[in-house]
């Protein structure tokens, strides 16, 4: 990973160096100089002699050495020169500041393009173009301009300069525990997301990574850097763009409900990246996710010094999910022992003013509460920190010596401790001793407790992947279903009849029920016995009729052989008449299924930036009118379709409710999973929708199923779709 | 209101004045003096001659003078004794801090209620006891012992003293826009909630009221006062204690689902109250409703110097129902001519640099933004402020001059104006000229979005409720429910059997479709031919079956004279096998409603805290899995009616859904505005559930009916039932 080599350079070159102070070519030549950047720094102009003390050279040929990265400052105009000189010095990196690129319009898209062309010739890497630049307070190499960083785990990557600035703006006004390194990644016309990714899992300096996205290009690309980042390291990513509904025409249901969010939501989850549903939310989760250990489970103890704060965090905790620890007998009697008469010290524990004269009571009962089995993390609320501003000016000692107590405890304890203050922004002495050991300080409860959420969430990630079988989801093709798509294409059609939908998801071992496909009504003499002896459902089947329900292409109920012949003449009167021109194919027959049931409906589509989709929801009303739908994108682990089942805001209903029998669960999640492998194996499924699926107690029946294949001539392999934007990795460094 | 008086003294006692400066009789003088309050103030303490320069005096007889307001620092144990020499003064409002009353027990409840009592023998009110006290800017009286106060339009109202100290630190290290008066209930064991909401109401000081509420003891005098206030001025609430389901053992769905937390979310909606879910927005959202006129409509400008803010700012309108204002063409040809080629002058605007040199222009577009009619309000986001610090310090008398410029544009046009910079934290001049000057200032783009939300749901309460017939859900006594009523409970029953129900129902105009009961199965012989021609549903009457669908009491499309005599065997053999001692009432007989329709349920419940609520949500799983169900309390007005409609997450089935007419919603606000005047005209009923009431294009069909009575016993009018803890205000002052 070389990008781990130049954000940690021996050397840079600054291309475009500048005698004004508001140039970067100046700021950053500061900043190395101020913080005590250890490598050598090479300004290039040719007006300067002289730079900061530092030799100003007047070309980058002239430089007189062979610095990994540069820094390069100059307009657009200049930028295929200095990547040629770059490029023959040997830079690896270079980091381009200007605008007037691909964002400037076409002009602009040309001069970008050949600029990675030509990088590319010199296995150059280029972060940016537009780019507010890049630091890494490590390396003490700060090229971005930003004032008041203090060194740390946080790591940054955004896609924009501003909201860079703004998380470092909060961080500098804010108790937190630093940054490592921050990339703006621009255009990202070379560099991009997933490869930024892998630098930050490499820089040992980043605990957690920040990641402020707009859009992707390349989302199949992020997902797999992702899962491998979050494997190791939390990510906290904020997605705006969340109100562009994903506009698609597309014709089923799947295709309909998969809006940009929905999607970015599902599969972020699936990569393990902890996904904040306001940018407020960036700095403090990932302080959490940076500072503390996993949680080994749910439970929270809140320890308080006052009613007020204790019931907005129990509240809070309780909208999270997130239940109160049930304290043991012996907890509770030492806290009481320990507390005033007044203290309630079941959990949420108020210390009823135990605390207020000797603060170091506080550490007592965190000790007491930490070495409880039920408690998996703590969160203290209330005026901590504020003793000596509040109360009394003598208690600011003691409360610091509590701070480095608390402190120790909770690192001794291998269990998340967050505090809450209501003086965090007033940063007493005893807050910024809780932040220097490692203990995150919160302004907010709602935070805390958000922080708290975030924590369980990626501690359950990293323990259901630790035991996952990846493979479970991945198929083999099967040549049943490439005789079928042959046959299909032959035709000259991409829409399967539903029998043939049926047919082709049976060659991946789901369980259909009964089914009789008549092309002629002749056929229906031929029947046995047994059939005609049961209502059956009868529906037509028509390359030209998509949703036959609309048609009139459905009867239920119908029994014997004279009911059948009648059911077959109108639904061929009633398909001619919705479409005189269509081809009819004849009519499936199948035994009725169990009334009793909860129907689902799984989908699949094909997402531009993320590939194959998988969706789940409840049908009916909740699918329609609820949109009551999770994503995933395929292929799907065992862990992940059980995850999609809890997903979504129903639950409650696959349990059975209104005399409904409960949903067989290791059904559907065995069916999703087939899914799953079929499409894996045979990519050339575009869209497939099995709606509904009536869930019974044990087992479920597939009732109707749809699918449309990606046109032969379009492409066998969707990915190939994509444009090969990126050199690989391995044939550049 | 005598509170106003009191809290706006001439002259006030300090009661347990100290020498001692960490006890409150110490600090509250020493505030007094620094502040300037300008009446006299008398230290009561027999140990003192001299405090502070101020003549001690040794008892409360000694004062020489007549104070209105006292405030009590003496223990518990001398608080009647206080009381008795305060009284005898004509003190007529005493602030009581000291703890150890009923918070602490029986003990302290016992001399609570001997204070309350005899306080009221000298019609002297009291705050608290178990206060943290009280302070008034705008009287320079601050007896908290807070620090760093700002004097300005935000009262606070506060049940717990550290959810005042959180809002008042919160403020010190914000830009905001000052305090007025805070009262700390305390125990509220005299004046509560409602009384202290009149005293802000008349308070010239107060803009806009603060209030943190743990639980109520008297809901509706609470609503009452609300309504009151909230025609004037806006009030936040934080409404805490909201994971305490509210458990009841009721048999109605409507209790059921009556936890206390939707309820208040319901009936502080009706009463005008900003309830806002986290407490982190009180103070920001009460700044914008102090500060800003209330806008005409809900349309946004939001004007950004970058992508990221501009973006994060739209999703966060998005999520909150607020469109982006569509500019006129003239508009966006304006900002064009006065900004940078790169820049985006549709809605959300970025300036693209435009203002990077000159700040000025910010306002150039602000001018232009808030005269175009299609924007009701203005969201200016991103750095400015602090263009200074990170751009070029020459630009610091510019920003504050486009400070200036912005606040009195926002005044000059009559619509709200918020501004979030990310440099707020830091509080840069420009930022405080801004907030000096009216406009109030965010950190946080959610936040500032909330805020925007709250002005329109202020704006929107007051629009409706100035036009609204507040008499419609008031009814008259009718003495057809009377009769009935009396039957009932003459015959020892408090449920009333389904026809009763309908039937009692119907004495207020409520449609009902066609029923026949009958008593004996005789009866069926002469029923018309026209009825047994039709199919009929069968439903067993029985005051032992509440639940008729568990007993097998229901049969439905029964047609024939036959099939219902077959028919009544049926129910009475399912119900005696339910129930074999239950007493059977015969069966009710009616046609089968239309089977296309949307099912609704109405459900009236009595509330300890609130009276009685109407419940409104849609049918089957609606209600008994995903709990979508709004309340209000009782009487309606006409516009509460189409809220309630409109309130329900799944508000688009009423529009008609799955093939559905859409429900007719004129015919269902009528029909919840009857059940408003049943039940405002007759508080004997307990409960009642119209559960289902199916809903057509034209019209709605009750299905069933179930109401259960208060006892006569009980009472006749459960209002009765509420402790008259306070005096009438009109008695005593």
């Amino acid at each position: 990973m070389s990008l781990l080599s130049s954000f940690y350079p021996n050397a840079l070159m600054v291309v475009g160096a500048s005698a004004d102070p508001t140039k970067r070519g100046f700021q950053s030549i500061r900043s190395l100089l101020r913080d005590g950047f250890a490598g050598d720094i090479y300004p290039v102009n040719p007006r300067l002699n002289e730079l900061l003390g530092l030799t100003c050279y007047a070309s980058i040929e002239e430089v007189p050495a062979n610095p990994e990265l540069a820094l390069v400052c100059t307009p657009a105009a200049s930028l295929l020169d200095v990547i040629q000189s770059c490029g023959l010095k040997g830079v690896k990196t270079s980091i381009v500041l200007a605008s007037g690129f691909a964002e400037a319009g076409e002009e602009g898209q040309a001069l970008q393009s050949k600029a990675v062309a030509l990088a590319k010739r010199f296995n150059m890497r280029l972060v940016g173009p537009n780019t507010s630049g890049v630091f890494n307070t490590h390396a003490k190499m700060n090229l971005v301009g930003f004032t008041h960083l203090t060194a740390g785990p946080l790591g940054i990557l955004s896609q924009s300069g501003n909201m860079a600035l703004s998380l470092v703006t909060e961080g500098s006004t804010q108790l937190h525990s630093g940054f490592s390194s921050y990339v703006g990644i621009g255009n990202a016309a070379d560099l991009d997301f997933h490869e930024y990714l892998d630098y930050f899992a490499s820089d040992k300096g980043t605990g957690a990574l920040i990641t402020y996205m707009e859009g992707l290009t390349d989302g199949q690309a992020f997902l797999k850097a992702a899962r491998s980042f979050t494997a190791n390291k939390p990510l906290v990513l904020y997605k705006s763009g969340k109100s562009e509904s994903g506009q698609r025409s597309a014709k089923s249901h799947t295709g309909a409900l998969a809006g940009s969010y929905q999607v970015a939501k599902g599969v972020m989850r699936q990569a393990g990246v902890v996904l904040v549903d306001q940018p407020d939310h960036l700095l403090p989760v990932a302080e959490a996710l940076a500072t503390q250990p996993l949680p080994a489970g749910r439970r929270v103890a809140v320890l308080a010094d006052g009613g007020g704060h204790a019931t907005i965090a129990a509240d809070e905790l309780d909208a999270l999910g997130l239940p109160l620890a049930e304290l043991s007998a012996s907890t509770q009697a030492a806290l009481k022992a320990l507390l005033p008469k007044g203290a309630a010290v079941s959990n949420p524990i108020d210390v009823a003013g135990g605390t207020d004269s000797n603060p170091m009571n506080f550490a007592h009962c965190i000790e007491l509460l930490l070495a409880d089995p039920s408690v998996d993390q703590l969160l203290l609320v209330g005026l901590f920190g504020g003793y000596a501003l509040r109360f009394d000016a003598s208690l600011a000692e003691a409360e610091v010596n509590t701070a480095t107590a608390i402190a120790k405890l909770a690192k001794a304890s291998g269990k998340p401790v967050l505090v809450h203050s209501l003086f965090a922004l007033n940063k007493p002495a005893p807050l910024q001793e809780l932040v220097e050991e490692g203990t995150p300080v919160y302004a907010s409860i709602e935070t805390a407790c958000a922080s708290l959420k975030a924590l369980v969430d990626y501690a359950e990630y990293r323990k259901r992947i630790s035991d996952d079988d990846w493979l479970t989801g991945r198929g083999e093709p099967s040549l049943r279903v490439e005789r079928l798509v042959q046959k299909v294409r032959a035709e000259g059609r991409t829409a399967l009849l539903e029998p043939e939908a049926k047919q082709l998801v049976s060659a991946f071992e789901v369980a259909l029920p009964e089914q009789h496909w008549l092309t002629h009504s002749k056929e229906l003499d031929s029947l046995p016995d047994e059939l005609l002896a049961q209502p059956l459902a009868m529906k037509v089947v028509s390359q030209d009729i998509l949703h036959k329900s609309d048609a009139g292409g459905v009867l239920l109920n119908k029994q014997g052989l004279n009911a059948l012949k009648a059911g077959w003449q109108k639904l061929y009167a009633n398909a001619l008449h919705f479409a005189p021109e269509a081809r009819l194919d004849g009519v499936l027959l199948s035994p009725m299924a169990d009334p009793k049931g909860t129907e689902v409906i799984l989908g699949v589509t094909y997402d531009k930036q993320y590939g194959h989709l998988l969706m789940f929801g409840l049908g009916g009303i909740f699918v329609e009118v609820l949109k009551d739908v999770v994503f995933r994108s395929l292929p799907l682990a065992r862990s992940d379709a059980w995850d999609m089942l809890a997903g979504i805001q129903a639950v409650k209903v696959l349990e059975g409710v209104r005399g409904q029998p409960p949903v067989d669960k290791g059904a559907l999640v065995e069916l999703l999973l087939k899914i799953s492998a079929l499409v894996t194996a045979h990519p050339e499924i575009a869209e497939l929708d099995l709606n509904p699926v009536r869930c019974f107690r044990d087992g479920y029946a597939v009732l109707d199923a749809r699918m449309v294949l990606f046109s032969a001539a379009a492409n066998k392999s969707p990915q190939q779709d994509k444009r090969p934007k990126q050199p690989q990795a391995a044939l550049v460094h």
